[in-house]
């Protein structure tokens, strides 16, 4: 039986609770499970590695209703950096994908940035703005940025 | 003269004060204005359209030290969206950088998202992420996303 969004949300008692239910959510492709994780906020903003700005529940739950179709995202959350401050936690995740093909297996990494807002029913995600951070085996803080700015 | 960063901070009033500040920051090359912009907290974080994830002040700060060698940034923040919570905003900027070559100006689009915590000190910036969205004229809301996720 689907959950309820109340029973969803009694579970997202912390930034880090969101977090997991948001990437569970990808890995099997439950779409009310994923949209259950976001604010009710008209302002809630989704951008999808190469693609445009989404705004709003009725884009980013098109969006990830078209990724879906494709099946499951084999993606694993790392090396999560966190900075807290009184009701909003801004969270930095690489997010290695697994892709399949004639070679076989191969990663991709994702860098994403994830914000929370604490709100009258727990945390809520208000922005995932996730872009290719190339086929690094371990895209390392440090490297040179590029020059576009 | 310099202004001193407690001068600065002065003028840090909103959200949009300090977005304002950092994007003349970017178009002067004024890399003292670009910094006091920032949180003073170890897990600010920077994405550039393609780079790595950077983390804290030394890390940043060396960054548009390495961008600023070639010069100022010609790009003009567009079409801004808003998301204001009490003490966090975060703002979804679209970036129109000016790339001048052999066959003349053209325009590149960049999509930032950018979050503001209000601290002691007034607002800061405390993430950065900015992605490239391709040589679209207008990155409309709404196009279909790309599949990776």
């Amino acid at each position: 039986m689907p959950r309820s969004k109340a029973q969803t949300a009694a579970l997202l008692a912390s930034p880090d609770d969101v977090e997991a239910q948001f990437y569970e959510a990808l890995q099997q492709a439950d779409l009310d499970k994923l949209m259950a994780v976001w604010s009710d906020d008209d302002e809630i903003a989704c951008v999808h590695p190469g693609g445009p700005r989404l705004v709003g529940a009725a884009e980013i739950r098109a969006s990830f209703e078209a990724i879906f179709a494709n099946g499951a995202i084999p993606l694993q959350p790392q090396r999560v950096r966190r900075l807290l401050s009184l009701g909003c936690a801004v969270h930095h995740v690489v997010e290695r994908v697994t892709l399949a093909d004639d070679k076989g297996e191969r990663s991709a990494w994702v860098l994403a940035t994830n914000v929370y807002l604490k709100t009258a029913q727990g945390w809520r995600l208000v922005a995932h703005h996730a872009s290719p951070a190339g086929d690094l085996a371990e895209p390392a803080s440090g490297e040179a940025p590029s020059t576009l700015h």
